[in-house]
């Protein structure tokens, strides 16, 4: 781990707000269309997590926005609820009839924002920001400004809107980078000015089109912005705006500067991943699949010695756990680890064997957690038993006005049992009457359709999770492909069963 | 767009080469396992791309890596192949092997990594150094050395380490920042100060678990480093290493230096895509679904009269197009030339039904470009007609041992067909069946099965794509979602088909 940084010539603020617009900007993201009440849950996350502004909105976009903004101005968060608004009289209205206190204003300043999407001029964008910092101020209303695309706007005119807004009664002044093309030196020079220009404290919001928007956003704490405009897990307008946790992290690792429960990271997240339905590559910084996730032999070793050795920081600080990932990569280091940590007993001896099926099946890319298990356990299985429980019949019919019904007959050990189900459909029906002929106490807790693509008869990959009714911690994957999803179900279902069977018989 | 960097202090090299390291540092990512084959493929890309260097394996790691570095190295390629090799005389010999004239050597340097993970001393290391780096010398090869986990490594001893490795014969110093820990600044200080010390070029390697991966190699570039490691599309150990496009992008857009041929960017990060399995996040800049999408009205209003209102530089400089999104912050203005764009003629006083229905739909979650479609037709379409075509009867049968059959009877417009058809699988039975009772001419062109989670119950979403064999610029979709997936498949196929009929019905 890094000290804080305490370079000459930096101004960090002792106190740095974050101002989360997960719900404005964030909700912008194509795609992404938030209900009240998802806007509600993911406030309370957000203020759980300590966050100290919440943009929840644009309260003259929409009724959802305005509902949203209604309820959260009288639930009593912590943070304070903010709605976006235009330099104009009704969105002001509208803002305030929904009961909120804290006013985002904004007004494009750049010349292409002003002639080509104002068509306006300059003295004109200058009166707006003066009647509606005022018209708001009067209506009691802490303001927050933003000059939109204030890094193309000349800085004179930019110093002359900002001068505008403060005069007029404007408690914070914001920076929008809002194409998000400048860099942390030009961002760094940029809120250096306006801090010696502009007497009111500086907030910054960095678009990420060029990577660069946690990293501008810094730049500007270094140079004494004291808010900064954030979205979990990075959403936003086309590439997004800076990460929350992202930027908090960085705040604490490399500033020392305390701001969100950084242990709540991870739960967080996962509240914007659900209700977005956008999800974070395996590479997203912090929350992403593979933050924590070692695959490579020798980074694997040094790991095992010492944690700190490949990570930047430990997992339980953002609330996750370490991960290493077996491959075609990984020594015998990783994966005895993998198996210890996982509970399945694996004898030396069969180390080998295994290391070798490994490697075979790491030609498919990836051996996940419940993979090496499968494979370990194949391994032992293979060593002491057959197939114990066969599938000899297998039909199921289907369609309109016909209730999905299947007839199987499994062989159990020699024991021959024909069972007919009905279910939802043909997979439900066929998964019922086997686990009917074998036995009810193996509960069906996962089917994974891992990719379907292509035509009718396209190949399918699946992967079905089962568990004994009995035994909570255990459970058994089975792994099959093929073009008919019925049929690849199914042979996934028996594999598993098998795998569980093979697992109690060696108790 | 912005101009160029030209504050002052900054060192710019004329010449900032890439040093892709895709396959090696990208493929060390968890889950990724490519074979000799699909690293000469992008290998290919790369160079077609032109990188400056390609880092295409570990050679003594794995007899993949020391396959694609032999076909490398004799193919001519207009990049320098390199193999990553520990400063161990074997790694050496392996890389020789194979042909490689350009090695790049590392050992770790820090206190953790010398003590934790090697059990050497500092005498130990120095001494490592001098033997490989002479060692490979000797062998005539080109040497890029790196002190591992630079940035965590006392200055003096790194300043040693570097020193006695450009004294032994090594032509550039590579400066990990392994764990992805440090900033911009810090970077740049770094950089400024071996500049100093150590007379060879530098390079700079940094990895995202801050997220900063991408600003830490410019701010190296900026204080003179003239290679910088780099991975397509992102990827590498834990949160990827810094970005191949972004950097390149930048270095021409904030600091006028061209490098690799932007505008081949989509299509290379898009073969890396195909072969890694890794898929960018929807925001990831430049190559992310989401990079030149818009969906707010107010931006789609400002992006219609001036592109560069909500741009930061024109999609085609990296190969791409402009994506306009529809959702339930769009207004009339992007539905309009969305329409115009996919040529769907839309009657104006049909607008305020159609923008009702999208704000309907979009509580669903998203309007892609073809669902957009979808409810305009479907509009027109029941604006004039009912279901021409329906399915009054359905059965499938399907097991082990039992060829999928399917039987239907349609209704066209009174006349009833029977059929019976078998197929791969019951879905392919089904539309196998539908298409001989309705016509051949419709082709069923595409399945998607959007999501399937959770019980062997559990909902799936179909989205079925067909087109008339005899014209081949229209795509009818439809769309179900339900419990049966064969069921379901076959709705979704009715209703494109129904759509289908209508759109033709109409001319």
């Amino acid at each position: 781990m890094s000290g804080p940084e305490n370079a000459t010539g930096m101004h960090v603020p002792e106190k740095v707000r974050i101002f989360d617009t997960t719900l404005r900007d964030g909700e912008q993201s194509p795609g992404i269309a938030l209900s009240a009440e998802d806007k509600v849950d993911i406030a309370l996350a957000l203020d759980g997590y300590g966050v100290d502004c919440i943009e929840a909105g644009f309260a003259i976009s929409s009724e959802v926005d305005r509902m949203a903004l209604r309820r959260l101005s009288c639930m009593g968060l912590h943070a304070d609820v903010y709605s976006l608004a235009r330099c104009r009289r009704e969105d002001i209205d509208a803002v305030e009839s929904c009961g909120v206190r804290c006013i985002h204003l904004f007004i494009g300043t750049s010349d292409s924002h002003i002639r080509d999407k104002l068509g306006m001029t300059r003295e004109q964008v200058i009166g707006a920001i003066r009647d509606s910092v005022s018209y708001s101020r009067e209506k009691g209303m802490d303001i927050m400004f933003s000059c939109e695309d204030a890094t193309r706007t000349d800085y004179g005119f930019l110093r002359q809107a900002y001068a505008a807004a403060v005069e007029s009664g404007a408690s914070v002044i914001n920076v929008p980078d809002t194409v998000g093309i400048t860099t942390p030196r030009r961002m760094s020079e940029l809120i250096g000015k306006l801090s010696a220009d502009i007497g009111a404290p500086i907030s910054v919001h960095c678009h990420n089109d060029l990577g660069l928007a946690v990293a501008n956003t810094l730049a500007a704490v270094e140079s004494g912005a004291s808010y900064v405009h954030t979205c979990m897990t990075g959403i936003g307008e086309r590439s997004g705006n800076a990460s929350t946790e992202e930027v908090a992290l960085n705040l604490k690792l490399n500033y020392g500067v305390d701001t969100v429960k950084l242990e709540l990271t991870d739960r967080v997240s996962k509240t914007v991943v659900r209700y977005t339905g956008y999800r974070p590559s395996y590479t997203k910084p912090v929350i992403g699949r593979n933050a924590f996730a070692h695959e490579s032999g020798i980074h694997v070793h040094g790991i095992l010695k010492n944690s700190s050795t490949y990570e930047p920081y430990p997992p339980e600080m953002v609330g996750r756990v370490r991960d290493i990932t077996i491959g075609r990569h990984s020594g015998e280091h990783s994966v005895r680890e993998k198996l210890d940590r996982m509970g399945v007993p694996f004898p030396e001896e069969r180390m080998p064997a295994l290391m070798a099926e490994i490697k075979r099946q790491s030609g498919d890319r990836t051996i996940s957690d419940i993979e090496l298990a499968a494979i370990a356990e194949n391994i032992l299985w293979k060593d002491k038993t057959e197939d114990i429980v066969r599938l000899t019949e297998f039909a199921v019919i289907t369609g309109k006005n016909v209730t999905p019904t299947a007839t199987v007959t499994v062989d159990i050990g020699g024991e021959q049992n024909t069972c007919a189900m009905t279910g939802n459909g043909p997979v439900d029906a066929a998964i019922n009457a086997i686990r009917k002929a074998v036995s009810d106490d193996i509960v069906f807790e996962e089917l994974r359709l891992e990719s379907i693509t292509g035509g009718s008869d396209s190949l399918c990959e699946v992967t079905v999770l089962v568990k004994d009714v009995h035994d909570d911690d255990h459970i058994s994957a089975g792994k099959a492909v093929g073009r008919d999803i019925v049929d690849t179900t199914v042979d996934a279902f028996m594999q598993a069963i098998n795998r569980d069977y093979a697992r109690r018989g060696r108790r």
